[in-house]
């Protein structure tokens, strides 16, 4: 498994002429090799028209053989977990043992959607049955199941090398709903990149699917991504990262001559709301409790709390004094690539002009090449709504504490915020009860709504929704974890009049699969009567 | 129910001071009376502002309270079938007995989604139970289901002045969502729309409901609707028309400062492909279905058959000869208004430069003042191909057939069409079976595929699929006709660690309302062990 460089065109790999991009040590700041050459317009297209090519056939394909597909990416990903996470480590300054945890995320969403296939009731079938002496009109026999859109790009993250890149939830997903993926690939770990990238064109082969079922392109600047989104065999496109970098992708797709979906996984400052009993039970473990929450993974998550309301009570200097030795006493973390690193400098260089600085982690003599130092700000309520900027995500370790007079201002402070990937609310049973006002906005502003427990953290299961009202991500009827994500990706298509016999297995009269249906309205997983 | 030419902004009645816009009869070309004022921008944000205020309440009913609403205007417009047919009539010159057919189809979608919100299972319900031990991290609690996606406006179309209009299918799945809905009324039957918006009112009224729930603005020109669609407190915008105004639609919707889905169904030559079974058995009656399919309404219809593909086979000819016989034979058929004759009669123009004229229906001394003439056109497979503009629909009682050498040749013209909201194809069993690649590229260009059936007239039912790529509608993944359509104003959230008493009956461990979840990946009706 040496590392080449090169892109993944489907089965056969991009030649090595173009400009060279390199992956930086986070920690020594060193280039790490091999080059990875940039892809040449000519090259993505050829991934684009194989995976034009290879969608009728992949689409073909049985729940079961599609299930089969990402069991032997799952196993292939664990068979070279050591120098997959040692490369990412090396790549993105990760801890090995997050590292680890985050491939069995990663092999484990790819068997969650295999044991989707596999039972096949996701496909939403559905059966009218003919009515042919209904008056005035006989009612014809109407089925409907979904199929896969077409071929997508997906842009691999930054932060998740693995869970949310060349074989996360994206393509998973993607692969999953029965559309070929092509990947563009993340600058930060192309080595990554391309060992896992290789565990999938291995599979490919070893499961006799066409070779354009999955592609993994490298390119520096935009143009790459750009013409990928703009082609038009291109049928979606999936992204987490940027609000700018995802708002200028959803333009894109917008404004082609025939406009695509685009599911875009963006920012969010994910507001958490503690509530009197909270505080009151045990400030000083909340403090610990909030603090690894907004540092985990360097602050690197896009789950990560930004904005904490709370209000003056007895408890309240204790659960400061405690977020403010924590703060003061941490070492500097180390960020994803040079680049986030001066994100980082400047967002706490304005927020510094913006916000009360509470407290500051010390410089260090040693310390990563881009490393972040934990900031710790506040402002009141009436500050905080004075600046809108205030709601800005800043990338890393740092929280922003937003004083009210009371709980009764959460809910109106609520209706201010932007749309977001998840809000929390931390207090006692009796709290909750009395803060009905204060959820039901919060479910207007966010995917996920959290009792007792911190945003970071995302499961991969049924319920789990990783989505959210704009900016958090571009349409927020859509989640981008968990199995609802492949709706993303299918579309319903309704068979008029189609002798059973010639139907999919799965709108047929007999009910081969057994999957559940709603057939005139009910749902059953019996064959037609 | 005096007509009075008057908005609906919630319960209030616009101002009766902006232009004046006039329903034209098309049978005898006269303006019909009252003038309808067009909404001032005050009155418009008003109706928005109304409908925002209305969200949080509106949403917070239950599925049963819903349903009662929807029920109560479907009996009301029943109870109004007779002026509402007879103002219609006027308006559209659409035949009274269709109108009361297109009644009944609206009261019947108000009381399907009201069966659905009684059942309450299309909530999609999902519940992952908490793992505590698991390691190496316990699994919390979560919970999700759909929520509305907030305040809808609604297009009215010209073609259903009732189904697709001020409480047609976009009204109807949007409030049975839990949405708000303003409605711009079209202008071509603003007195079929004062009737119905009227109805509504009082059912909001009776309901007890927030006035915002409803409201319909008069407005000419494309002022109002934008000024609707770019407004911050609109959440999702529904349309029926053109291929021009939707795109402009979607544009706009994408390009706001926070973009919000925008369904609109457009355009669509609905292909229909003649294997040589069909031929074969009896070609004169073939004809006269297609005849009367693509004069349906006269030829008004989004499904009406524009594009027919046959090879020469023996019963070819007495198929073209019935063909042109009817065509010849017939009268002129009134359309909706002054600018759909104009664009029709301009369509033809061209066409007659672009294809073979094969019949064209004489002029008549008495004739509607918005008349069309039927049209026959024939080019080969060949011309079809070089002219892109072929593709493109004139709305009118109109067909084109496309000659192909063979049936053989059928699946690669498919693969050149655009996407479509139906595609049809007439054969036996036999000729169906040899031509599986056909229906494999017609699935990928349609969400609906008939057999041996007329695209015109679409069942509002569970499996029904009125969607496909765009152009013909904005997002393949969403129908508007069926139970399914409410799914384009909804958005999943998840409650994560919620006590069950706090949470909404849907997800309470008892399952008061007895709803189909997915409860740990199987779908029960059980109450959580």
């Amino acid at each position: 498994m040496a590392l080449t460089g090169q892109s993944f065109l489907g089965s056969q790999r991009g030649a090595h002429t173009g400009a060279l991009l390199f992956a930086t040590n986070p920690q020594s700041g060193e280039k790490l090799g091999p080059g990875y050459a940039s892809v040449s317009a000519a090259e993505a297209e050829q991934a684009v028209e194989l995976a034009g090519q290879a969608a009728p056939l992949y689409s073909a394909l049985s729940g079961k053989e599609r299930a089969a597909f990402l069991r032997r990416i799952a196993d292939a990903i664990d068979a070279i977990v050591q120098p997959l996470t040692e490369r990412a480590h090396l790549e993105t300054a990760l801890p090995i043992a997050r590292l680890q945890g985050e491939t069995a995320r990663t092999t484990g969403q790819l068997r969650l959607f295999a044991t989707l296939l596999e039972d096949g009731s996701w496909l939403d079938a559905r059966i009218d049955t003919a009515l042919p002496d209904r008056k005035p009109l006989p009612r014809p026999a109407l089925r409907s199941m979904l199929r896969p859109i077409g071929p997508v790009v997906v842009f691999g993250a930054s932060n998740f090398p693995l869970a949310f890149s060349a074989a996360g939830g994206d393509t998973a997903a993607a692969l999953a709903a029965g559309c070929p993926v092509i990947v563009k690939a993340h600058s930060a770990h192309p080595g990554t990149s391309e060992l896992v990238a290789e565990v999938i064109q291995s599979a490919v082969a070893e499961c006799g699917l066409p070779e354009g079922v999955f592609s993994l392109v490298y390119g520096s600047g935009s143009e790459i991504g750009a013409l990928l989104v703009k082609h038009p065999v291109v049928q979606a496109v999936a992204f987490t990262g940027s609000l700018r970098a995802g708002r200028i992708l959803m333009d894109m797709a917008a404004s082609r001559p025939q406009p695509i979906p685009c599911f875009t996984e963006m920012s969010g400052e994910n507001p958490l709301f503690i509530l009197p009993g909270a505080m009151r039970k045990a400030p000083e473990t909340l403090a610990q409790n909030l603090f690894n929450s907004f540092t985990m993974g360097s602050g690197q998550f896009c789950t990560r709390p930004g904005i904490i309301f709370w209000s003056q009570q007895a408890e309240a200097p204790a659960f400061l004094a405690k977020l403010k030795e924590l703060v003061t006493q941490s070492s500097p973390y180390p960020l994803l690539t040079p680049g986030i690193a001066r994100e980082y400098q400047k967002g706490t260089e304005t927020r510094d002009r913006q916000a009360t600085l509470l407290a500051e982690a010390p410089a260090a003599a040693t310390a990563p090449a881009c490393a972040a130092l934990s900031h710790l700000y506040s402002v009141t309520l009436e500050e905080f709504q004075a600046q809108p900027q205030l709601s800005e995500e800043i990338f890393g370790p740092t929280t922003l504490l937003v004083e009210c007079k009371s709980p009764d201002d959460y809910a109106a402070a609520a209706r201010t915020l932007n749309g977001q990937l998840t809000a929390t609310v931390f207090g006692d049973d009796e709290d909750l009860a009395a803060q009905k006002q204060l959820i039901a906005v919060l479910e207007t502003k966010a995917g996920r709504v959290i009792f007792n427990a911190f945003p970071t953290g995302v499961e991969v299961s049924h319920a789990m929704v990783h989505g959210g009202p704009y900016p958090a991500t571009s349409d927020a009827r859509f989640t981008s974890v968990g199995t609802q994500s492949i709706y993303r990706f299918a579309r319903p298509v309704c068979f008029q009049g189609f002798p059973s016999s010639l139907l999919p297995a799965e709108l047929q009269d007999a009910n081969p699969l057994g999957i559940l249906r709603l057939v005139d309205g009910k749902e059953t997983r019996d064959r037609l009567a």
